[in-house]
C-alpha cells in the first residue's frame, strides 16, 4: 500500500523489486567508458533495418526480448508496459510493442521517459494494480537528429552546450516478490520553466526542474543528500549540471561529491565529441539498465536516487517563440527492502 | 483498493467520484447536436492566440481553469494530472499546464488519451496513491490537419473515409469522495494492428483493438452488453462503427442498439462536412466531459462503458510502408457508486 507523504512523495513500502534489466546501445555508446556493461551493442547502427526508424524500433525489441529472457518470464506474464520515446507520436514504443500482447499504457516525457516509466511500474506493483509491470524507452541520434534539428546530410554545426542524443534502449521489469535492486519511493516531478529558448541548450532548460523535484524529495522525506551514495541525473550534460549545483546551492544544497549525470557517464568526452554529453530518453535507460543498477545489485552502492529530466518542447513551440519547459521524475533504488 | 480480476481488468472497489468535468469547443463542434452542453464555445478557432497551436493550448486551458472551477478546488488540491495530446512532443499539454505546479504525467494514447487519462485518475485514487487527480486532453482541427496530413491552404481533398478532427478540449477530476458519476472498473488495451494502413481510414484501423478491449472486460466481468445501458468508443466513425459491428458478431456480440460513437454525435452528418465522423483526442474528451457524464449524473443511464479508440501511427512510419496499430482503453461509469 503506497504512503503518500505530500502532494509530490509517494513512498513504496512494499519495495516492488526489479526483477530484470537489459540495454541495448548502438556503435558509438559501445565505444565509451560503459561498454562493458551492455547487454547488446550494435556495430551497424541500422540494427539491419532499412530506416532510422525502424532501427530505433528494432533496438527497442531487442532490448524488451533481452530483459524478458533475463526474468525468464514469457510477456504474458507481465500485467502492463509503460512506454515512450522521443519520436512523433512514440512510434518506436508502439510498433516495438505490438507483437508482445501486454496491456499497453503510453508515456510522453521527452527525455525523463525512464524515471516516469519506472516511477510508474513502481507504484503499479506496490499499489496492487499489476504483478509485474515493465518498462522500455529509446532514443537513437539519427531519428532525433533529422526530427529535432537537421537532417543528417545537412552535416550542420553543433554549439558548445548541445548534447549529442543517444542511440540505446533500456527495459526494465518490476515485481512484487524477488531480490535487490528494490524502489523505496518515488516523486513526481512538476513542470518547472525559466525561460530558456535555446533548443542547443536543453541541459539548462531541465536543470530548474531537477533541482525543484529533488529539492520537494529531500525535504518530504526529511533526508539529505549524504543519505544516498549516488544521485543520478539524466541528461543535463556539463551545463545543465553545472546549473544544478548552483540552483540547489541557493537552497544550501550541496550534491557536487556523490552527483553523476547519465550524459556524462555514457561517453568519454575527451575521445568522443559530443559537446556537452549525452541525452535522449535512451541515454539515462542505457546508463540506468546497465551501470547503475549493477552497482545498487553488486552492492557497491546502498541508495541511489535516479531523477531523468525531459524538456518537453517541440520544434514547432520553439519555432513560434516558446520556452522550454522541463521536467524531473525521481525514483529512489534501495538495495534494502525494508 | 484495487481488485485486478485479469491481466488487462481492475475493478476500483472504493468506486472513485467525478468530481467535476468540462468541455471546450470549437465553432464547427458548437454548431453541432451537443451545442448546448459545451461550458465554452469558441466562435474564433484560434481562441485569440498567434498560432494554431498556441490555441490548442489555450483551449486546454480553459478546460482546466473550468473544472477547477466547478469543482471549487485550486491547483494545489490536485495531487496529479495525467495529460496528453496529438501534437508532436504532446505541447500543448506541457505547455498549458507548466503555469498550475501540480504534479505531471504526460501519456501519448492518440485518440484514446480521455480514456487513458481517466482510467489512470480513477487507479490512481482508488489505490491510494493520489487523493484527487485531473484528466485532461485536446484535439484542434487545424493542427493536426497540418501535421498529420497537409497544410490548410492546399485545400486537399478528403476521402470518404476521412474523419474529421474536433476542436475540443475535455478536463475532469477523479476523487475520493464525492457523488455519481463513479467509476467502478477499467480495462486497460493491448495494441492491435490488423494491417490497414490507409491513413484516411483510421477508424478502421482501430475498429479491432475496440473489439478486443471490450470482448476482454466483458468475459473478465462476466457480463453482456445487456448490462449496460450504453457503450460509448471513441472515435470509430461510421466506418469503424460498422467493423467493430462485424468483429464483434463473428464472437456473438451484437452491441448495436447500445452503441455511440462519440465521433457520430458530435457532429450532425447530415449538415456538417465531416465524412466518416469525428475524431481526435478532444472529440471523446469533449463528448464524455459534457454530454455522458451528464447523463450519468442525471439518471438517463445507470451504467455505461467509455471506451476510447487510437491510432498509433505517425506520418513518417506510414510514409515507411507501415500498417497503423490500434489501441482501446475502457472505463466503466455507473451512477452507483456500489
Amino acid at each position: 500500500m503506497p504512503n503518500r507523504i505530500s502532494q509530490s512523495t509517494i513512498l513504496l513500502p512494499s519495495a516492488p523489486s526489479i526483477l530484470a534489466y537489459a540495454a541495448v546501445a548502438g556503435k558509438k555508446e559501445g565505444e565509451g567508458p560503459l561498454r562493458e556493461e551492455f547487454d547488446l551493442i550494435c556495430d551497424d547502427t541500422t540494427f539491419g533495418e532499412k530506416t532510422w526508424e525502424k532501427a530505433e524500433m528494432r533496438m527497442q525489441m531487442d532490448a524488451e526480448s533481452r530483459v524478458l529472457k533475463k526474468a525468464d518470464l514469457r510477456p504474458s506474464d507481465i500485467d502492463v508496459v509503460f512506454a515512450g520515446d522521443l519520436l512523433n507520436q512514440c512510434i518506436s514504443s508502439a510498433y516495438s510493442l505490438r507483437g508482445l500482447q501486454i496491456p499497453y499504457i503510453g508515456l510522453y516525457g521527452a527525455c525523463s521517459t525512464m524515471a516516469e516509466s519506472l516511477m510508474l511500474s513502481s507504484m503499479f506493483v506496490d499499489a496492487g494494480l499489476a504483478n509485474r509491470a515493465m518498462a522500455v524507452t529509446s532514443s537513437h541520434f539519427c531519428t532525433a537528429e533529422r526530427q529535432f534539428r537537421f537532417p543528417l546530410e545537412y552535416g550542420g554545426q553543433r554549439t558548445p552546450t548541445a548534447q549529442w542524443t543517444a542511440t540505446a534502449a533500456g527495459s526494465l521489469i518490476v515485481g512484487a516478490h524477488g531480490e535487490a535492486p528494490f524502489v523505496r519511493g518515488v516523486c513526481v516531478g512538476k513542470i518547472g520553466d525559466l525561460g530558456i529558448k535555446d533548443l542547443n541548450n536543453m541541459g539548462a532548460a531541465m536543470a530548474p526542474a531537477a533541482a525543484d523535484t529533488l529539492q520537494t524529495f529531500l525535504k518530504d522525506t526529511k533526508t539529505s543528500p549524504q543519505d544516498y551514495d549516488r544521485i543520478f541525473t539524466g541528461d543535463l550534460g556539463q551545463v545543465g549540471s553545472d546549473l544544478l549545483y548552483e540552483l540547489l546551492s541557493r537552497e544550501g544544497i550541496d550534491i557536487k561529491d556523490r552527483h553523476d549525470d547519465c550524459g556524462l557517464l555514457l561517453y568519454d568526452r575527451e575521445t568522443q565529441d559530443v559537446h556537452a554529453g549525452g541525452s535522449g530518453c535512451g541515454c539515462s535507460a542505457g546508463v540506468l539498465c546497465s551501470h547503475i543498477l549493477k552497482l545498487v545489485k553488486n552492492g557497491t552502492y546502498e541508495n541511489v536516487l535516479f531523477m531523468a529530466t525531459g524538456a518537453l518542447m517541440s520544434p514547432t513551440s520553439v519555432q513560434q517563440g516558446e520556452s522550454i519547459p522541463g521536467i524531473a521524475h525521481l525514483v529512489h533504488i534501495s538495495r534494502k527492502g525494508e
